[in-house]
């Protein structure tokens, strides 16, 4: 079993009130730049607990996503909009350049690496080399189909969070303080449904939605198979530890995106969360290591019907809501402009004083 | 009188269904990408019109944001924050590039004028000389006090539209295809409220909010204040037509923006638009030429009690919704991204046939 050591809680850092000060400074209304000040805060608060020192200036350095790809025994149910040979497909598509993550990733400047995670057929040698930004760190081929048994082995969990723990290593070794974690894999809505519904208590017809668009019977039979999963889950396990319902209902790109984010944390990064299937993750995560939380900038609220929900979980209004739902991080990347804009108008801008403003 | 030629309406291009075919081909799921979806078609068929030609590609070339500042005589009784004094300072911090609004245009690469419509004091020459970037078009030393008499004569409202119009004449050279207007006036939400209680029939409780933060005895004396320069303008003219909304209640800045408008769509130009204030002028523009509204992007939601419903008025869901409440074009600048994604995702994602995917 791994541990984390030193999770640190940047809520409780020395620095808040002149972190507060510095902001409300600023030549404007307080609180007029209302989300943005709520983020500037807690970047200023990571990166003082970073350094140790009052944080002057915030750093946003080779901001990164890491879309993690995997199948899902599941989508033999017809649970999905496509089927599982879609997962690869798209993953080629990802490193050729041709998915809605790389635009924005080039529009906005981030570095974008590809994990299979475990998808059912690995790429060939040729189309590994499509791209230097590919890496295999496979569990498997695709996870069992949990309305019928484990989704994996609690040996697979484990290989998974290091796996996720070990990129996230390698990836802070570029100077890279900002991670965003995104995901491919068809019937993965499913998966994170099923691990919302075991840690939370929550009703299933609340908690399972249309995906990316699925048919209203599509969804009924969907939503059978999920509460089939998790009574399964249920019986299979006394309590649902977190780890447990990793195993019995996860996902291989969610196993090793909950590792990435406990590493990410560890490392005092700021980790800008996704769309539904990684607000799954940073759940699991959360619940294993609650601190972890103070290191999650939301980025989106997805079209998912739980995804508001899980948010409310963790009390937080998301920068955007534009109504995605795609997944591959696609919500996180498009979000980093403001979080940029938060770091900018905390560095840059005028104090009162020194503009001569006289509010 | 001005007039205005050929204002056309984008949504009556011939391409529209050329446009919706090769947004619905690309490698995602049909309608995933959301409000970005509806933003790519916008764009596509305003560049269609503009070029008279398929848009194969959308190009944002030299985004700009201009910045109108004009006083309020209405200030003088207390319905702000801030005494009229912080107009010409913040023109002065916007000069020196100390403001929120000059982080976000750094940020996102937009050019920014900043433009006195009409501030109580001229700036000194040696003011005006920090920035290459002031410009000078003066309707007066501050409107009139918009409870006790009209804001400014039919002259001057014809004047600020020409100034308006030249402006983005002038703009339109560097080749600049999208604009941002921006506002800065201590006072002018009372300005805005009225303008939208005139033009819709809206009563005055649910239409005059806190600004940038009133007390609430400040708000019921503004609420007082707009609802006697309503009635007061109702007497004076006989219906309330655009242009006598604009010489009643108007302000120096937002007859500007108006008449910027209305040039930018006669140039087939896109208009990101910001807040409440920003929102109330393209009230002014649409009720003056409806096919205005076919050019505007709504940028944001801001924080002001009657923003939401104006922006109802133009059935919109705007990009983000960050509590904001500051004005000085700064909601457009932070959603400049998200335009540019949607235009990166029009030009760049790969379709199901190019890519290989089989859904």
């Amino acid at each position: 079993m791994f541990t984390i050591d030193s999770l640190v809680s940047p809520k409780s850092s020395a620095f808040l009130h002149a972190i507060q000060d510095k902001i409300i400074n600023k030549t404007k209304p307080p609180g007029s730049l209302g989300l943005l000040e709520q983020v500037a805060q807690q970047l200023a608060l990571i990166q003082s607990v970073a350094s140790g020192e009052f944080c002057q200036r915030i750093e946003i350095n080779q901001p990164t996503a890491i879309v993690f790809a995997g199948d899902h025994g599941i989508a033999q149910q017809n649970v999905s909009i496509a089927p599982s040979d879609v997962t690869r497909q798209m993953v080629l598509n990802f490193l050729q350049g041709g998915a809605a993550i790389n635009c924005f990733c080039r529009d906005n400047n981030i570095a974008l690496k590809v994990v299979d995670a475990g998808i059912q057929t690995p790429l060939t040698v040729k189309e590994k080399s499509l791209s230097a930004d590919f890496i295999e760190q496979r569990l498997g081929a695709g996870t069992e189909d949990i309305s019928q048994r484990a989704a994996m082995t609690m040996a697979q969990v484990e290989q998974g969070i290091a796996y996720g723990q070990q990129i996230v290593s390698s990836i802070r070794t570029t100077g890279c303080n900002l991670l965003i974690f995104g995901e491919m894999g068809i019937a993965n809505t499913s998966a994170a449904s099923a691990i919302y519904i075991a840690l939370t208590g929550e009703n299933v017809q609340d908690s399972v939605g249309q995906g990316t668009g699925i048919s209203s019977e599509q969804l009924t039979r969907k939503k059978a198979l999920v509460a089939q999963a998790v009574e399964r889950a249920q019986q299979a396990v006394e309590t649902f530890e977190p780890m447990d319902v990793l195993a019995e209902l996860g996902g291989f790109e969610i196993v090793q995106i909950v590792g990435a984010m406990l590493a990410a944390a560890q490392a005092k990064m700021v980790i800008l969360v996704d769309g539904f299937i990684v607000t799954s993750a940073a759940l699991v995560a959360a619940k294993l290591y609650p601190e972890v939380s103070d290191y999650f900038i939301f980025a989106h609220q997805s079209n998912e019907l739980a995804h508001k929900k899980m948010l409310a979980y963790f009390n937080v209004t998301p920068l955007l809501s534009l109504d995605l739902r795609l997944g591959e991080g696609t919500g996180a990347a498009l979000a980093l402009p403001l979080v940029q804009a938060a770091a900018s108008f905390y560095n840059e801008m005028a104090s009162f004083e020194s503009a001569g403003v006289t509010v």
